[in-house]
């Protein structure tokens, strides 16, 4: 495990090279973290039998590595194997005046590697808050933190995030200066936005517990 | 290809068999069918090399075939080789007394199987216009229909529904009655909801061109 800063420019493999023309491939290390901090599910695709398996899983990260929840993929996941982590928002669909020039509009982190299985405590532990900090903020300092048993019983895997590629589509439709242009249709673009809404209480809580102030504030904001 | 209808109740196969106590499975087909409507962006696994890619893409369906745009995964994705496709909602955020309880509600669809290329030319548009109509319904009569060249230049998929899984969390955290219920602390879900905008047009667009109805009802309306 070296401790050395990933670059900030992604690297260019066999798997992540842009081979398409129309996807915008960025090959800036903050955009990638900004799609990975954007969200908190991806879909991690593992090799199961010579076949694929893909299962959504929360995550968390931070300078060098992507946390995840082994667990959650208990029947397919064994660390040691080839991964790859996908985290797309979508951020609106793209109508064009034909259906051919049609698309979406979306960014898109993809992450491949071999996951390890963290062993370590104290890492660990750090890799527990990351990923529970990173959907929930302030839920770390607020919630009752993992025992001995608990943390036993979970499976944290890491993996790398040095090679990774990003696309990004956005704007408009690509075909409003060609012939189609003069067929008098509507193009643009349907954005679709993802926000938090107000808190739900369980409803087995007791009356006079207060939502959190870390809590009450995402109420409105966009998430993704 | 047969064309009797598959069964309303999903297969449990070795790939189809839940094994989590805490994620509710679902055996109704139509429960499959209704995640897959709620969307229209795919996370599309292959096997490339041994290693697992996983590409966002849109897709379309009808009661028997989930119809993949192949060009997307061009770079992974032969006809012929086993897939998964894997669709999730997430619908909100569990918040927990403890950080262990602490998770996701979403709604997940999982479809395993061997994608064939679509030839027929009948099927193959039929394919693009499920694929059209299940991202941007009323386009398909409205926009430019594709030409035979782009028919040409386009690769349709499909993927048999027979051999899929449905997972749903829903509603509050799992604590509520267990010792951590004493600690007084706030529990509950913080919901996600995605919703369509206002059609952004094309700057490209010449004045006076209306956002045609079935693309103008859209705005304010949920999506997911």
């Amino acid at each position: 495990m070296t401790t050395e800063p990933l670059s900030a420019r992604l690297p260019v493999t066999d798997r992540t090279r842009h081979r398409r023309l129309r996807e915008q491939g960025s090959l800036d290390r903050s955009e990638l973290e900004a799609i990975l901090d954007a969200g908190f599910v991806c879909h991690l695709g593992v090799v199961t039998e010579g076949r694929p398996v893909v299962v959504p899983t929360v995550y968390g990260r931070d300078d060098r590595w992507l946390y995840l929840h082994g667990s959650v993929a208990s029947r397919s996941l064994a660390p040691d194997v080839p991964v790859c982590v996908t985290v797309t928002h979508v951020d609106g669909l793209v109508v064009a005046r034909s259906v051919f020039e049609h698309g979406v509009n979306y960014r898109s982190a993809m992450i491949h590697g071999t996951a390890r299985k963290v062993t370590d405590p104290e890492e660990k532990l750090e890799g527990l808050r990351l990923l529970t900090e990173h959907s929930a903020p302030g839920q770390w300092s607020y919630a009752r933190r993992p025992n001995r048993k608990e943390l036993a019983a979970t499976t944290l895997l890491a993996l790398s995030l040095e090679e990774a590629s990003v696309k990004i589509r956005a704007g408009a439709p690509d075909d409003g200066d060609g012939p189609d242009a003069a067929l008098g249709l509507w193009a643009g673009v349907l954005p679709l936005t993802t926000a938090w809404g107000a808190p739900r209480p369980d409803p087995a809580l007791p009356p006079g517990i207060a939502v959190p102030d870390h809590l009450a504030r995402r109420a409105g904001t966009r998430h993704g």
